[in-house]
């Protein structure tokens, strides 16, 4: 670790994390919220419930970043070390921090502060020292992000203004590698190879970071990458893809209905996420069984016995049998096999077929997702979410454009 | 960071996990498979796509563990910096790796030596030298998984044996710090304080991690956590619950079929995630709307009109008009509020009822659940899965013992 002025390190504590039993999500959260303030992050370091470990970690990180955003360790449980390594780690003794009604005070760093907990029992502290700062927070996810914006009114001071705009174009249906060519070479053509391009990736999901030194450059290097993703930029804003084809929806007026086999309600799910779904989400159907798609969807037992339950035909008839049995304007059908069995020469893992129908005729496709079984699962249903969003923009007549057959 | 010989650091790379985007999924995969080993983990830190951080970060991690595991920047985006950042860092050349047929070698620091990669093109990369070694993999998931295991053999050697033994109960059903008191009393009684105990939470799904120094010492204090915890363990495997469960459908031979309202098809996602579910999972409805329950379910109208969507009337006749409906053994009903908006005084965001019917009869209950949207389905998804493995334990009458009406 070197110092670095102007940067923020975060660091997460917690024995469960580096056993890996749970995953860290605060980790994720302080980034993208740090990230946003235009405020760089060097990293984050996550490390046990270690004495010597974490003193070493804080004190080393405080002296080498201008901000420490620390989450766990505050909470109830025997193993929490943070407040008295925290004071060893800066230098200062222990002492009791404000009455608190009736019940003991929290113990503090001395010379720091706490930070309101609205959603918890275990306050925050905050501790500045010489233009640095440390902010240290609950494990507990809600908890500190109840906490954050505190944190953040406290830590804007510390970094002056931001000098990078930043701009954000959330893509579907390309692959990384694609996404990136395209926008890299958009911008060299626009001479704008300057503008620094990040990609990440979720399967089938992809977001372009674009950030420029100026505000002019950045709307020229959006309005260029804009351009080479066409209708595969499916936001410009954080929402996820569930959330802008729900408010597409609901902007239309339209409900929507899902029979799922292979996504097993993951498609449903992935819908009813989003506060306020049931403006625009009539019902799902789980078909995972044959006779469950005869019942529920009335799709003709000789279908399956004919062309398998995984075929066009047969996802034809989870959707229009859907269709015809709710009260929804659009009906999405997903039947494939997600693997790790099931396979076969014709039907490899990873076949999925979908089927849309609507008032305007229905679409079917043949898809093959790679990866394992929650990938194919999670891909699916991003390609379904998909087909709706393009669904809305331009009818079955527009999904037949799109995803020509073969 | 300072030098520990006989433990491992996880290094991750990638621009988009220090922005916040994108979640590391390879920091706890790699803890995990460490941990399993014995081989304790002594930290996990993501870095930038940054040269002259990843360089130092390389340095400073090899000199201090005697394992650092990689992930990322391996691939073939343009902002992959690992090669020539890992030769700088480790102070040897770059050269050519071995041949491939027809394409260009991947180069390799001098000295090392490439890691199979049988899910993807680009090879890892193993660097061995003075009792000490490093790793390097791509950051893809699913190619970082299978290669694992050629790492794992050749790290083995660089750790003799190791002197922890371990346990892990996974328990449903008590809140972290009820499961921490109950575990630390039942080991003081019986003179294993010095045994380590950790505890990590999932929402309702708390896991208990022992450590001792040898087996007998272990085995009795996994004995007296199993006692002081009773049948809210689920497994001592590091199976997940709708894994256990599963296997006790399997077992059991019975039918599992789900009406979800609130979980929104969480609940049957939850199941069908695990595979080989087709074997105990028959179907699901996701009865969004009030007409879903009355036209899929056959809830009556009248049962929605005078008791709400939201109420145990409701949710029984969900769960007994689906089993009718269904081939399965078992229904399981879930209606209720998830949030943010849609609570009352009477029904506050999180009230979630709960219906399972079977041949033995229906049991019915409200549970209060905390937290936000996401937390409220993911704990009414946990709670849904224990009613059905406790109704395998003991009934429809277990049911009504294990959760008492008020």
């Amino acid at each position: 670790m070197h110092a670095t002025p102007g940067v923020a390190h975060i660091l997460i504590t917690g024995s469960e994390l580096v056993t890996g039993r749970v995953s860290d999500v605060n980790g994720p959260f302080l980034a993208g919220r740090l990230s946003e303030m235009g405020i760089p992050v060097a990293g984050i370091t996550v490390v046990g419930d270690d004495r010597e470990r974490l003193t070493l970690a804080i004190g080393t990180l405080f002296r080498a970043a201008t901000l420490v955003v620390m989450s766990g360790g505050l909470g109830p449980t025997g193993d929490d070390l943070t407040r008295p390594v925290l004071a060893a780690a800066l230098g200062v003794p222990l002492v009791a921090g404000p009455e608190r009604d009736g019940r003991p005070p929290y113990p503090l760093p001395q010379g720091g502060e706490p930070i309101a907990n609205p959603k918890g029992s275990a306050p925050g502290i905050w501790f500045a020292q010489g233009g640095r700062a440390l902010a240290a927070l609950p494990g507990v996810p809600w908890e500190l992000r109840a906490m954050w914006p505190e944190v953040a009114r406290r830590a804007a001071p510390l970094f002056g203004g931001a000098t990078r705009h930043r701009a954000l174009l959330r893509t579907v249906g390309l692959t990384e590698r694609e996404v990136e060519r395209r926008v890299r070479a958009a911008l060299e053509r626009h001479d704008l190879a300057a503008v620094e391009v990040g990609v990440s990736a979720k399967p089938l999901a992809v977001d372009v970071h674009l950030a420029a030194a100026s505000p002019d450059t950045l709307a020229l290097a959006a309005a260029a990458a804009r351009g080479a993703l066409g209708d595969h930029v499916f936001t410009e804003t954080d929402a996820p893809l569930a959330q802008v084809v729900g408010d597409a929806l609901r902007r239309a007026g339209k409900r929507v209905a899902t029979a799922e086999s292979c996504t097993g309600g993951a498609l449903s799910a992935a819908f009813t996420a989003i506060a306020g779904a049931s403006d625009y989400v009539d019902r799902g159907v789980v078909s995972y069984s044959n006779a469950a798609k005869v019942e529920a969807l009335g799709v003709p037992e000789a279908l399956i016995a004919t062309h398998g339950a995984v075929s066009e035909p047969v996802a034809r008839a989870m959707a229009e049998g859907l269709l015809a049995r709710s009260h929804a304007d659009i009906a999405v059908a997903v039947t494939g096999i997600a693997g790790p069995t099931g396979g076969t020469g014709q039907k490899p893992v990873g076949t999925v077929v979908m089927a849309l129908t609507a008032a305007d005729g229905t679409f079917c496709r043949t898809f093959h997702h790679m990866g394992d079984r929650p990938r194919v699962i999670q891909r699916s249903v991003t390609r379904a979410l998909d087909l709706v969003r393009r669904h809305l923009l331009g009818g079955v007549a527009g999904l037949e454009r799109d995803f020509p057959p073969g």
